[in-house]
């Protein structure tokens, strides 16, 4: 648990004294941002209940991970849960995203994660840097915060759109089981980060709209600027979600079009030589006897010969097929 | 059928005794729940009819097993009908689900359902074990047993995901009928509790949303609440179906791509020897008698070395397929 | 054409007298009904214009059979078309189904169909059984018409539901063209009878809504809850839809499937005997002379047993190709 | 250029002179048509702009193709632009429908279209008969041509379920490459007539709903039953995107299965004469001496039945594949 | 940087003197055209924010390229932005359009863009040539900016359709992989213009509706103009995507029929020649001495005749598989 304070007229203090905080809830002029970070869901539940006397069931969705960004309004605050991501982390798995809940009163925030998140950090020690920051009141640290979760989104969109651009160049000249792994691995990190963004764009559709009379006016432009970041995201992320289905459907096509060559290939060889040779086998019937007319052609030198193009042609046949990428 | 029976400065009676319930209904401090379970439906109808005074439609709606939530407002009470699942239950027929009708009136509860339901006996033990759970009204009995319904199908979902996990495991290795089997099975399952779930969302949206001047602000928070878990569950859904629609995509690839590679190995082997045959053939023609300068080559010691060859042949393919997992 | 008479305080009429039904229109406390029945386009015609005055657009409506259920408010009077099916009857052909046309007043309502439908039959029975099925007034008569309409989809939705659980159980074990025909058949009965009920729903929750003065909000009641059993008839469709089209998925896989296992065969088959045949073949060119040191393998019994061989080898294979479902 | 111009108490004109137009449209109990078709666009402009004094940019939409039903009110007149068909057109490409500029005031019409159409020759030709079908005023006139247009639609969808009936006969039959043309044909038709359909669709909902203050609350009436005609239309077409999607579907599944059987067929040849041939070459291997035991089996007339065996085989084979119709 | 600047009574003027600019700005009867082109994001900020004093917020939306269309009333003026692509330039790739933000006030508009945009030069240049484009104001301006967007769309549109229909021939005729290459692309090309497109109906759509103050009803009639011309583009778009998804079904329907009969084929020699082949080996076998009865067969003319057919064989088979489009 770590706490910022900052009073009219005084320095800004970092502390985890829980008592300050107590007392100075009711005061004008301050802001508290109190981050609950990997404390225990009790203590969390005794800050959140005992010291700020949020409802029950609102300190229920915050302590219960949901994974579902929503947005109640309460009276004197707003508990809002976003879903947030570190950077570099895959999100093959919903259950990788970290929830993050907020509560928002007139002069004070409440963070609560259970685990660390870059985004929040960022913000905290920007405002640590500046105090200017906090100026601008609890609304602006949260637009702040989401704003940087909205990076952090468009950081992982630009990595899976590099991934999808991959897969297009390699599906075309070498569509193999690996490349089907990779495809249905994006398509699962679209889906996920999908389910993350939409219900989170209506959050903050709801913050920049006016429906909470917490916010003013010129806070909502802020939102509203999110909101429009995410509603982007969120089109990138149907726009790629088209794309692989594309690639999955030309892996499909181009695996079609090689077994195809490669049955065409077959027929051909098997429609050359199956006449060819039921004509020798014709003439190796026992009811002819061997004449001894062309006896050269089965003499020794013919023998080596032979042997020559038998070794040759598998060696031959191996290059052919490689150049065709069938090895 | 069971009844529970609390009044104003008594003790709270568990009992069976119909006349008590009529006697009480009008009066204030009340609070009565009759549970109809295993019934006959003419007892049934005769309780909801003669003793509640319910209207003939919304009794024939609670009696005939329909299998589709709705909540219907017949002005002094509540007609509700939800689905449930008991836990273990696999739910491939929709049939396997519990429907369980409730009446919600200002100081009773009626709740009917043809087969035992585990979520129903938690809550009416709850209250036997602390008749505190009886003091927030029926409404708030209703919560806690439709709470409870939606635990149940957290719990369907999450084995549900765990089935799809396997299944991811196991389809990009071992693509075969069986797999497909379980494939389908979990895509009934989850079809089927989309289905129950899709219109129950809506019947606590309408209770959570005010609609009926019976529900207070306050139990429409509770019931909000339950609302958030069930759009939850909803959104869970879609996605596992997305991704159970996914493995059967990638089934189809890696079966294509198997196929493939199966017929290349065809074509490679066919292609090698079908003109080395030709050759022999060619040379096996009677048009040549055969010399006798090569006769070490048809000796006995030849005929034992080609004889283990072709021993050794078959034997060394077989490990080899098998390698591959061909048989 | 017939009709059904009621005045106040004499005895219900059957008749086929129109004179008495223009007489009766403006009565109060009458009730008429008149059922139009394979009578001719042009005796309708004359009946619905000259008699009761509906307008000609409406009139129009009635006539042409244009399938399509739709409700008009015609000040007066209501025109409502529903699309029927009679039991028994397959839905393969939208033209299969019949449309009946009802007019709606205070105190008269006229029917018209251009085929025999039963659930109209069953209403008029029951209504000549027992008169008091009247008292309840015009509405109520096309309340129990449409339920009547409602049971015979649930009916149909039912046979259509065994043969999706008939084609589930084959899907896996037999797919063959015959399968793949039963599938078409049922996909189509239930596109035809979502084409029909999905605005039959609609014009029954403008009838529960109260968009209509002429309907009583007690009568709303009724047809909320016919309403409520084509929504559920709706859902199992969609449902169903859903199976059906997974089973065709099936149908893909298992028959991909099992062209992945005959190829696999061939396959082994062909590498393991290619090689052998090449063998042979080499050894029976003409370079080499026979030997005369294993003429025990060329002898007459050698001959026998190898015949015995060739001929068992075919009935072998038949007998494992048979075992497999190959034939 | 043609005119028809219907004054109060005078005989009802058909004229080519603009100046009778531009001096009446200001009276009142005048009804004015004029028809622009195969005029030059500048002319067209003329007529529209001068005399009509119509708004520029309406006067684009209507000489500009753009083939995007839509209808603007412009306070004194309405700018509707629908889209017609010829009888027996064949809709495989967009641009071969027609469209039909409409202005319509309230004592004349304007109608503007490149190419002849029959509908609006038809209402023609139907004033020029009976002039009371100008009684009605200008908006009946539109009405009888637009549902004309909506009869043509109504052909051209028959004529194309007849084609999708057709290829549902066939395609369990002889699914080959000329049916694929002709549902992809029909796929196309249907696509067409559907991006047709809708917007018009809604042109007319606004027209039947009283959004314009031009169109009387009787003239809504027709409109409306337009808009019904227009419904089913639209429902149809969506009908048979499904079925001809259906028919693919098929024909893949049929093509699928037919492979199937044809590498059935051949697995179970080579499965059969592979290991057959393996022993036949085992024993013509030069390691064995032939003995002179059975001659009788290599002698001529052996070598005559062996000959006759030769060449049926061929004609069995080729009589037995044209019976499973594979040539 | 460039401007236009027209004050009553005076001459247009071009400048880059952004001083007048700066005195200009409050004064009536004045219009000024700022194009930011190609400047420093540092210069353009500048200029937005000192001299034209826009909100922060917008300025950072105008500066980073977020291709994404929006339209902010932000009272005094609006913002706007919308993507621009110039002639000739593929749309495979989204980052290869140009974001154009455009800032409205009574008097003044400001462009910015990164890249030469065509049609704002266009615009530019006809205002230069007739100074009576001015006349109209500010939001004409913009009008005509916009439908020349709209046309670049329209010319791209009609390039797609042809390379559509180009597939469309050749589909049926040589599906190959390059065609598959080619079906992506215009896939491609056709989901990023949707995606362009889609929000920029919408800004247009809130720029006719009446939304903004500042835009007069008679304005709003061309900016509905230019609404309705991208509808209909949007609307070719979703046409030809289903054309092209139609393009790629044929596409795998033609692989598989040629597939199918390529395995035809082989089936058809295989069973033809595997049974001959079994006989000739049968009596080829060493069982049966060689009679001399038949020498004549085996003799050298024989053996030049089969040498000529085994070479023939080989180039008819060459022939044949040219004619069919095999090789």
């Amino acid at each position: 648990m770590r706490i910022l304070l900052s009073k009219k007229n005084q320095e800004l203090i970092e502390s985890t004294n829980l008592e300050e905080v107590r007392t100075s809830i009711g005061e004008e002029d301050t802001l508290i941002w109190v981050d609950l970070f990997r404390d225990s869901v009790d203590e969390s539940r005794m800050v959140l209940t005992e010291i700020f006397k949020f409802h029950a069931l609102s300190v229920d969705d915050a302590l219960v991970e949901m994974h579902v960004p929503k947005i109640d309004d309460w009276g004197d605050y707003l508990y809002m849960s976003v879903i947030a991501i570190n950077p570099g982390q895959p999100l093959d798995d919903i259950d990788k995203s970290i929830e993050l809940d907020i509560f928002i009163g007139k002069n004070y925030i409440v963070t609560y994660h259970q685990q660390e998140l870059i985004s929040v950090d960022l913000v905290w020690e920007k405002i640590l840097r500046n105090e200017s920051n906090l100026q601008r009141g609890s609304k602006f640290i949260i637009y702040q915060i989401i704003d940087e979760l909205a990076n952090e989104y468009m950081k992982m969109i630009e990595f899976l759109d590099m991934g999808v651009e991959e897969i297009e160049d390699i599906v075309l000249e070498k569509p193999d089981k690996k490349l089907l792994v990779e495809i249905f691995s994006i398509k699962r990190s679209l889906l996920n980060l999908r389910r993350i963004i939409a219900p989170q764009r209506e959050v903050l559709n709801k913050l920049s709209r006016g429906d909470f009379s917490i916010v003013t006016q010129k806070e909502q432009m802020y939102f509203r600027d999110v909101y429009d970041h995410l509603v982007r995201v969120h089109e990138i992320i149907e726009s790629l979600r088209d794309i692989v289905s594309g690639t999955l459907d030309t892996y499909l096509s181009v695996v079609n079009n090689r077994l195809s060559n490669i049955m065409k290939t077959l027929t051909v060889i098997t429609t050359l030589f199956m006449p060819l040779s039921f004509l020798t086998g014709f003439f190796g019937m026992n009811f002819f006897a061997a004449s001894n007319l062309l006896n050269r052609w089965s003499g020794v030198t013919s023998f080596y010969v032979v042997m020559a193009i038998m070794i040759s042609i598998p060696l031959d046949m191996f290059l052919w097929m490689r150049r065709r990428d069938w090895m």
